[in-house]
């Protein structure tokens, strides 16, 4: 019997209806054998403030972190807004990447070598600007990345998505597929 | 006698002691006549949720907007966090860049056509990686930000403040007021 | 009688059915009244050696260089290789950024303060991202680039083209039209 | 016996008293016992033209790709000339990035999942924003770069180098040493 391979999927909308949060769900429903995937809500953080984190700790923080050590991996729903990450996403990631309280400050983060993954879904460019902003990011926190194939999905053009919020694009179901079969090499491949 | 134009100070981090934010305060000393500056703290804003905007829609976002579209130009303190713009600035500009509720989607947001500039003190590249990721969001906010002189503080080769956060490194201070200076013609530029 | 605003037009890609350099000449068909538009050809230029420039000077960059000076504006016609601008037209940048043999390092480049717009055409993100890369050469340049409206033509989704490279599509030709009027007023607001 | 992994080093500097392309035998000097490493000129290559590729495909391309071909992996000497990879290096990629003539457009080309790692020496940036830059354009040609350490060496605070060319920056020289130890097993992880 083999381990499943447990990945914590990360969407940066708050919205209920978001088409990003929808795209873990329906990654869920794809998911290969050897993958588990549980999805974290990022709506508890605070806005990160380094006096809070010295001072108070909140437990939304400590969770947060646990949640990540705990996997072997990381999906990212990253909507674009104003051509970046959100706020939201990139708030989550600003507390993750900071050690401990009290461990010393070059002792590994919550995401330090964590493979990752990222698909979106927007306008035009399907969050193409985004998804490239989350990889700079991803430079600085060590945190290695799947590169193809990457999952862009354009909802402006055409819809993507029916009434239900099914993917009916047939081309981004596909891309979607096929990055998750990716990403299964890709995790064992930073597995100790 | 000549109106001044009035400037609004937005500071990334939320920390007391932040030496971005104190950035601000010094800029305010060395102001050029013509130019008022208030800066304006970005703590009480909740994290995006579109949902909100659209039931709830916090007073402290309208407080917020108001005070962009009362001013002539925005002064931007851009810590860097992980090669990018960090969470509570990017969280306050997602805010910012939507219109207010009942308006149509094509009508100017708070940030539209306001001219602005951008400084900060950090690690070795004194946040220049972030200052770019700023601009490009500014691409999409159609917001002319002012290039030269940047103003890219390395506050890791030597100390650029004393101890009571005083701005020492003189190479600096000359930068900040020069960037000042300039943003005077930039603001009228684009000034109706 | 009203002096024309004179734009070099240059395109980053050398090959003669090139729709990207089909771009410029369907924009100088379409120019405004105010604008007058040369098509400038970046195949000649040598590869950037600062010992070249130093040595020989070849004459194909002082001729470069002089029909940057001549013009008020610059029209970048921006295809997009391995999400980035192309080695030739960064190739052309990069001469055309460095002074004159024998002035001083500081004294202005060929570029510096030329109002610049760009356009594109390419896969489903429209060479988005290779336009965000030159706006960030620009930055460092000092040379003002329109931000709106962009003109990023996806040729992937369906033909923008017919067989006879006519632009047919009607979205992509009005964002052009509506670029090159705002191109207008954004080079005036830069000219002395 | 051991077989040592082969690597091809680029500088994006035709500058016969480049820095960037010093650091290429420097690092040759420094190499861990795993690593040899061959310097490969950009000099010959013509501007990218895909009319010359399908017509001409002067034997200068074909050269540079079998070099690529032959290795484990590629080490980037890479400056920065105004805020992005220089034109030289971004022509060598656009052309290695093409399959060969007659190739079907889908067949792999010659950097293609082939590992590589960056450094840098310029101004206070120490090429970060270059370096980012071709980090972007990795992603499109699916090839996976070594993260940490990275090699950004600022040679404007102090000189990093004596008259003969020595690196005499003793932390410059430490993360140089670093990352090429760290290249040996990320090479490994990629290669078949």
């Amino acid at each position: 019997m083999v381990d499943t391979l447990r990945v914590l999927g990360i969407s940066g909308s708050l919205r209920k209806a978001s088409f990003n949060t929808r795209l873990l769900h329906i990654a869920k429903e794809m998911l290969p054998a050897e993958l588990s995937l549980e999805i974290y809500d990022l709506a508890g953080l605070p806005l990160y403030n380094e006096d809070l984190r010295k001072e108070v700790y909140p437990p939304e923080l400590e969770a947060f972190r646990q949640a990540l050590k705990a996997v072997d991996g990381v999906l990212f729903a990253c909507p674009e807004y104003n051509y970046s990450v959100t706020g939201v996403l990139k708030n989550a990631i600003d507390w993750a990447s900071r050690p401990e309280v009290g461990a010393p400050p070059t002792s590994p983060h919550a995401l330090f070598n964590k493979p990752a993954a990222v698909m979106g879904v927007g306008g035009l460019a399907g969050t193409a600007r985004a998804q490239l902003h989350l990889r700079q990011i991803a430079v600085f926190l060590n945190m290695p990345m799947l590169m193809k194939p990457e999952v862009v999905i354009n909802n402006r053009s055409k819809p993507a998505f029916d009434e239900h919020a099914n993917l009916i694009d047939q081309d981004a179901k596909k891309f979607l597929g096929d990055m998750l079969q990716a990403f299964v090499p890709w995790i064992k491949k930073f597995k100790d």
